[in-house]
């Protein structure tokens, strides 16, 4: 942590931030510039409240130096980590994770219908909501345990790893009986009892960053995971909440080489959520992979008009056959296969 | 709904769209305009993903002209709501009601020396985290139980009502049999679980904006506590996340303007969260009285250097003191009073 | 300048990021914290991109510590200035400075009708477009010299001080023929050769903050017009771009204490850019001014419904007489007058 | 444009709103629905400020339907345009244009030795400032008029087209004599009289999407250089402001197909301003084309460490070449060459 004085501090302001530091059991290192004087702080503290130092007189601001994560970090695990997608697949490996699937599980022709297209089309997860996470009280909430039902016979006839969302604590057993892998949404990427929860689950758990988390706040939240004794989490992007209103979210690829440089964990991007519109969806799957993302979550519904949920931003099975072709391509550009 | 249709949409186009409307059960209006046709929709089926429409051939956008909240709206209960703030106090009357405490309850004889502090200072509510949800796994995460139990000796010694955060379903009615006020945090304006939960309590509820919702989504989260059964919901704005450096968060006052408009609900601002540094709080809670909010939520403690958390937004008692004084002026303006 | 390195940074990176500190005429100082090291580099070097040193092997980042501001700062001027608003005000004193009037001179009838009801209400200075700039180049642009010359005569009638923007460079000396002070719209903050031109100007100038500016850049784009020789420099927040929709702008109050503390010049607040609708702008009045701003910039005709411009955040004479008088007590509160 | 009624608008506030439509010389079409009137108002009158009717009684909101840019939109045009990039390529067509070199010109040894390395690697276009908008006052602002005659030289060198900024109207017609393609930079993208200044040039112009412009600004700022006469425009994203803080700015890649949708023009993508580290140029590069760009515009510096401008974010020639090696496979994919 560096301590940067004002440019009128006094002597005393400069002590009392020393023993201040010293205080929290850091070691200090005072540096005279031209115009200010700074205060090096060094040790690792991550337990204490180091900001709170600028409210002393005479200081300007506190600036970090560590990272605060440290299990996702590359620091400690310079090599990529390939995290289970299922018994048969892998995330994070050369191969592509293609994850792909209804926004909701609506009924059994439905999801089984669909299953089989993206299985088809060359996808090796199937993703689905039993649980729906509605920001409107009215909307369709989802079939619940009914639908994880569904997702498990889905997975039986196709072979398809299952991906679905667990939204409490006390659906992580429930979801877990079911699921190869557990998704926690982005609204729920701050919710650090569910965070926790998950740590204690057997699957692996697919987490979307939180749609104005920073990238230091979403390894944060893997890391609340890691901690709880799962080291499987595959980040997933959605997009973040910004001043543009042609897209529901702005995706930002460029957290893909930005993980990569930061974590040993791989990183999925999810195309439909991060635009909102169908449209954009081949696009923004096409650029995922030229980015060096791991894989992609996907929206698809075989009749996207009349989709309970989230039907703007579904393509249809024929629109994912043609983008996955153009995928291989790009794939074979960046080392990787589908 | 609005269904605006491209310039170049056939008449199959439009037919197909008026078939889709009404197979939602909503009655179709086709307004053939200079440029373009616009299809609207009529009627309320809230149940309904109409925005999926956009995905048919030839449609522009789709354009929802109802909004999605009715219990919390102004629409339904048109005088202004009161909200209970323990039994001594109200949020929403002519009084202001004016929280303060420490970010998170530390000691028996930190919490006791701020409570008292506040009391004297004018405040009717004490603020405490009991519970803390941290970003970082690595810092203190409150008290627990232990907290709510020093809160509620707190009030017993100052008669200050007692709003404390709520985490989880689980610690739902644990708080509750300590608390006066449910506060639910910025990170849990989205999980719905809790906010459901919460519609079961007795308590009233203080909600806090999560930092990136907009409006809709914040009345939203409103409506499904007051759906859950509990009508006594506290909205609270504690900054919004912006490009803004200079700031934690930047504190968008004109939403007490814009929630008067739309609901009944009160509204307290939170101009510690709401700007991240100690000298900015006593001109935001200035403001935010003179622009009409119902009152304050403040971090004070008696030594912000060493707070475990959030010393660098809380302020001295000294200055609540001060700040308060300021505050009466400004209420006798807008017609309030401290 | 800190430069901070990767944790596995080697022995020769430390030493190479040492010569780069050296080369560019810095003083390096290297501290091995416990996880990396850091290298300071003291000295003030502003012509030099120190940003560079990021892409040198083992490096994590560079962390700049001075501010990149100067003479607008109040490290060289701790008191703050009272700028001139024509003849008989000044921006900055105990008085708060009103500037009010419509968004464009539409006609002769309509500005003196204006002029005489804001004169009236309390107001010191008229603000009135005759050089519109306009996102939408179908739009009404304004009147042009005709304007200018009809503030001139509103000034003449009322005594009220022009403010009227200039947006090219051309503009510059025809519009200090006829205003008491120049703006600068949001769009041309970073329009640096108009800032150095209204440096050369003996007006005063209105310096509105752009859309997504930081306070750094707000700053620096101030220290353009006063490198150039004009002093007279008035700031003026009018909101920035966010992800909220219920206003067409952000106002972030805390940047009036923000200013407070970084610099010495006035800063006043425009409430109708700043929310867009014109039923916020009363109570963002009374915000800014209890936040502690020297004035305000408002929007105001006698007939919004059909103001060729900004009609929907434009307040009515009447309204601008209430809130003025709010605006009284509240001044008295923070120790000013109106 | 519909207008919304609130739910308790009176017969009188509708006839108002009628009375207002008409009088704007607009048809009037009013719709009874189970909750709110809406009144469509029929007609293209987009040189009435139509949003003023939002402050008519009992009026909720106004939505507009037609888009307000014209020449610029896909309605007009279907076909995409191809634009001149000098006289040897074009923005547009089935190859890519590869635009790359400094940021600044610096001197004539840097600038040719990185224009024959980029010619090399298989650029088509030179970069290069030599007037540098700066947001510092005291760093290097560009060579001026030098820096155009060495980017002359360098294109008579290497046969590539030149394209550098243009930051005022003055500098118009000397920097048309020099260069090829015209660049108004993000900060200008609002300054309209230098755009309208620009659409009088016989030069292909490259605009960049101000930092937080919307799209449609975007569209309508080539809309002013259309209307002044040039319909050579080329689109340029370079990334918006957000809350991300591990880039300099977010590069939203969505913007390529919303662009092909609604637009004749080509777009091309700054992937360095649209990081601002070189780390991750590369992998948006890769990205960009993957998503359907038509070009790059990169910024390369044979020694980024000690360029004078936006070393960070600069790649060195052996980059560069390993890039276009791997966009040469991506663009196959997209039916592309480079």
């Amino acid at each position: 942590m560096i301590v940067v004085m004002q440019s009128d501090a006094t002597e005393n302001d400069i002590e009392h931030v020393v023993e201040l530091v010293r205080s929290f059991g850091l070691r200090d290192h005072v540096i005279v510039g031209t115009d200010r004087t700074v205060v090096a702080a060094i040790g690792d503290k991550r337990d204490v409240d180091t900001s709170a130092i600028e409210t002393a007189p005479g200081v300007d601001r506190v600036v970090p130096i560590l990272a605060p994560y440290k299990v996702a970090s590359r620091e400690v695990k310079p090599e990529p980590s390939e995290i289970p997608l299922g018994p048969h697949a892998v995330v994070g490996g050369t191969r592509l994770a293609i994850i792909a699937g209804p926004c909701s599980v609506e009924s059994r022709s439905q999801l089984l219908e669909i299953a089989h297209a993206v299985r088809e089309a060359g996808a090796v997860g199937l993703r689905g909501g039993a649980f729906k996470p509605r920001t409107d009280p009215y909307k369709f909430r989802g079939l619940g345990e009914q639908g994880l039902e569904l997702l498990a016979e889905a997975r039986e006839q196709t072979g398809l790893a299952v991906v679905t969302e667990v939204m409490s604590i006390a659906q992580v057993e429930l979801v877990s009986r079911y699921a190869d892998v557990l998704q926690i949404g982005t609204r729920n990427m701050h919710n650090f009892n569910l965070l926790s929860a998950c740590g204690q689950s057997e699957r692996s758990v697919l987490l979307k960053r939180g749609w104005s988390a920073t990238l230091s706040e979403f390894l944060l939240a893997a890391e609340y995971i890691i901690n709880g004794g799962n080291h499987n989490v595959i980040l997933c992007e959605r997009g973040i909440r910004t001043h543009e209103t042609y897209v529901r979210n702005t995706l930002p690829l460029a957290i893909v080489p930005a993980v990569k440089r930061e974590s040993h964990l791989p990183i999925v991007i999810d195309p439909s959520q991060g635009t909102g519109h169908a449209y954009m969806v081949p696009a923004m799957c096409r650029a995922a992979i030229a980015a060096g993302a791991d894989g992609l979550l996907i929206e698809v519904h075989h009749e996207p008009e009349r989709a309970l949920t989230d039907g703007a931003q579904s393509i249809t099975p024929e629109v994912l056959v043609r983008t996955i072709q153009e995928i291989k391509q790009i794939a074979a550009a960046v080392g990787r296969t589908v």
